[in-house]
């Protein structure tokens, strides 16, 4: 259930609210408006009834919750969430570019991507250092290196670092460097992670899981805004079907559903989606019309010799040209919505 | 294999390269680029010895094909094959424009949505007479009533009919309304409705089956140029995967790696894609920059009492928007491809 | 909805309440029960009143039905269906095994497999004459010659023969031979090749499309139920998953759910379904036990050098061994249902 | 690679050659074979040189493994392996059976249900105390509580403790009480329980993802055993595909492969592969003749009461005539192979 207050409430009404909901067992949450302030319940299992709200001063309607996600839906919160990371703001309209290499490698690879991401115009560089991989034999990432290298780019380009955290037990460290801290697909359901990452206040990057459908994305996010962390941003990047000619099937109707459902701001990542470097840019710039507020490419200063997902990366001539492309659909695209 | 004629090479020269073809018992096929002609074989099982036309007046050189597509691919016909409708060139760099109702249900409806088509600057009209059903029970289209209506149509407006034809019985009354003929989705392997196809002189639109893979669907469309009928065009229009809050999965790569490997124009049909209204405009836009040549989509006077596919309809305002849209940002794409 | 006859209900009765449907513009099907008659009602659209039929003669009861699909559902015939092949009886609770080559390929080879599963106590011969191939190039079957070998085979051989009808324009020659008619899992929705056989009243086999839902192969039955041919056996032969190792994801499952929700007979094609020669065995070991009224199994004299599906055929010695188990284990399986 | 040992090679000789794998970098891995032992190797990139080995006392003969997968599968180890719990052997040739509930919600339900299942002759109770959830508002499991007592019915009852394990952070405590660790779908690709897994040396049930290829699910053990616990057994339980009728689609080949592939034992979960209470016991059956080294189904005293996955769940009486039916089918299927 969502209790709104009226538009003139004060402090003191909207805290006795949450007292009141925290006498009766659950979980308040409270959520600014641009007009008024809501209050979110989570932790009760059926319906709470209005009536133990309905008296207190301030309070103007309850109206139930109808979708099993709650904290992450519209109708809980009708109005976008802007995610701010040092200073990028995420979702207010303009179009966050994330670009950088699948795994960290070396100090002149990740320094010569990011001087081609900072000059792009973008403000995050990707790069994993801890890397999930299906193999145990393959490369798992320069782990702390990777980290110290991240740090080291982070000091001398205004970019911010979205980094992949895969474990609990890493998740100190990788916090230290990322600004933006990413949960990978494999990870999606990992609820001990995800609860970790909600204790946090930190901006994260939730991707949907291979086989997730929307509402199981929704609800992962939910994990983590239930715990009070609503820094949250989803990433589409491809699902698993029966297509072989692709790596997985780029879904980008899950971007306009995810803007419909939900107030989080939704990031595309066509690089995993398809797989295949040469098909990227367009799917790229489809990304940015179909309403995406983000767009995550991987790009790597040699592709083929790139430790991981070098058949999905951009050359930085490539990326460079796309940056500017995709600059120009943003600006059509704020144009016109 | 495919056999490339020299420069120069006369009308003769390619005659006796086609009947050696003959001779040895395979079909040839000649494909005219803008510098040189190119000669296809299929019937052949396995490989066909260069030997049997390299020493023919006016061959430059005979090379492998390595697909299981032939005629279809990028590899025997390097540059776009331009579908003429009527003076309406599909695949020349423009974007075509397909709206219409799912099913011609009445003059008045077919008659008002045509209006607004024609306005939006559209050059075809979409609609069914003949409706493939799940349900035996379920409304199958106005059938020759319907084909009658569309043939309305197409006197008053200057409109390119989209009809789709559902079994080689239907084919021939189907066939003198038709500009193109759609071959649905679920019968993208009715290999006799194929044949029949690639038996006639006229434009098809050939529909992904809803489970196809992207090589299944070349395969299909080989049927068709194999018999001699090259004025086809492939439409992506979502396929079947675990997500169920959408009618089916768009997958605009299927739209990106068409235009790679075939030279064949492709269409994206958003509307049946996603299946809900809302969600097609953005789908639509993002169509055009992942290189689409066309792009159809559902439109009703009165999506609320559409017979069929009501709740994937635009209405004719969100479609006269969409159709302005689709347009500036096909400018775009024809300034930056 | 269905109209339930009294137990000692006369024909006359029957008739009048048949004849009371057609008169409000409906389609009655007799559906006869051990203990007593039931009417089915299809080609409305919505409900009809019970007031129609309650006030005459012989009428006891009348049931809505809440499937969409009617005359296949148990809702509405209680019963299992039996279909009698030539003697050999479907359904009834014994294991109707069905055996033989992708398809004929000669006079040999389809007579020593005939041969073989004779001996084997099988009482259906499989094996193709027409051939719906994915690619216009493959081997498309003997087509009239090959009839003519399965014609031969069924005057020398206590066989069934189960043979494809790829379309409705060879549906005549095909239906002359064939006991019992195949439709494909390509053809699963081709409508009007349903409808024809629909209006056929012989056997038919219905594959499932390779990626049907139970509920859209339901609706294909209905198909042909609704116009009169209620002798339809359905078939699982694998379903379209992620999974490449398989050729399909055999759908066990689909066995059960079928006979839960239907009284039409299951046949089980784990050759199809799996597609690797080594794990038919098992997996149609597996589908006696899941319930399945029979068992279709590719055997070939050479697999290794079949025209089609080699690499899924049982060598005629492992077809025996094989055949001697199912008994077995279609005994323990009569014994506890 | 793997490097074949002589028959009567002596503990000596093993040793040099586990030595000399480490020297040039990589880890070594003594499988014993009931005639002879092997060393597999893992840890390099490339192929490694057999002259590294050849000349060395007691080595036969260094073959290459195809695979990706190499500790798990056959061509490493042909035999299978015997996973031993405690006097339980599973993958022996006999049936063993897991039963119990989703979750230990109580005292008297965990007692009654434990009662039944050692009746029944299984030797194995399941039962989750820490649960993992698609929403984090669902019920979690009993936790410690759960722990506790499951320790106690460990205590009362002859009976090998299932149970699953979330995370790492709860790991010890789990691991203290189960028997067999259980790590479920959704923690497939959990690396990093994967590694902390392998660490232990004690069996554990590894569960194949809800989308997870066979490949991935070898790959999933290899990181388990390539850390030196070979205790592991793989688990079909159902993946995602489109139908919607079942809760999973139960991917019965995939037991056949995994027994073709892999020496590891292979469990089959019928409870979670279809979701459906009554369609459990056919799917059950059948797994015993898919070749399961066990099957695991889900029971409860009061289905309609379980606080998570009620429908999927049998009765104890339901269960009882199944674990009866299903010892039949392990004799017939002992006979047989």
């Amino acid at each position: 259930m969502l209790i709104l207050m009226e538009k003139g409430a004060t402090r003191d009404q909207i805290q006795a609210v949450c007292d009141r909901v925290r006498a009766i067992g659950f979980v308040p949450h409270e959520i600014p408006g641009s007009i008024r302030t809501a209050v979110g319940i989570t932790g009760n299992q059926g319906a709470v009834s209005p009536e133990n709200f309905m008296h207190l001063p301030g309070v103007a309607e309850c109206v139930p919750v109808s979708k099993p996600y709650k904290l992450v839906s519209r109708e809980v919160k009708p109005e976008p969430t802007i995610v701010d990371v040092r200073g990028a703001k995420v979702g207010e309209g303009s179009l966050s570019l994330m670009a950088g290499p699948c795994s960290v490698e070396s100090r002149d690879q990740i320094f010569r991507t990011a001087e081609a991401v900072a000059k792009s115009g973008a403000k995050f560089l990707r790069g994993g250092a801890f890397k999930p991989r299906t193999s145990p034999y393959a490369f798992q990432g320069l782990k702390e290196e990777g980290l110290s290298l991240l740090a080291e780019v982070k000091r001398n380009f205004d970019l911010r670092i979205v980094t992949e955290v895969k474990d609990t037990e890493t998740l100190g460290v990788v916090a230290e460097v990322a600004d933006v801290l990413q949960i990978g697909a494999r990870n999606m359901q990992n609820f001990s992670l995800l609860e970790a990452a909600g204790r946090l206040r930190m901006p994260v990057l939730l991707k949907r899981g291979i086989s997730a459908t929307l509402q199981e994305l929704f609800m992962a996010a939910e994990y983590i805004l239930s715990l009070g962390n609503y820094q949250v941003m989803l990433c589409e990047r491809g699902i698993r079907t029966f297509e072989t000619m692709t790596r997985n099937t780029f879904d980008l109707s899950a971007v306009v559903l995810i803007k419909h459902y939900s107030h989080l701001p939704v990031i595309a990542d066509p690089s995993h989606g398809v797989g295949i470097s040469w098909a990227v840019p367009a799917l790229a710039r489809a990304s940015v019309l179909a309403g995406a507020d983000g767009v995550m490419v991987e790009t790597h200063p040699e592709p083929d010799k790139a430790l991981s997902d070098g058949q999905q990366s951009l050359t930085l001539d490539v990326y460079r040209k796309l940056a500017q492309e995709l600059g120009e659909l943003a600006e059509w695209q704020a144009r016109h919505r």
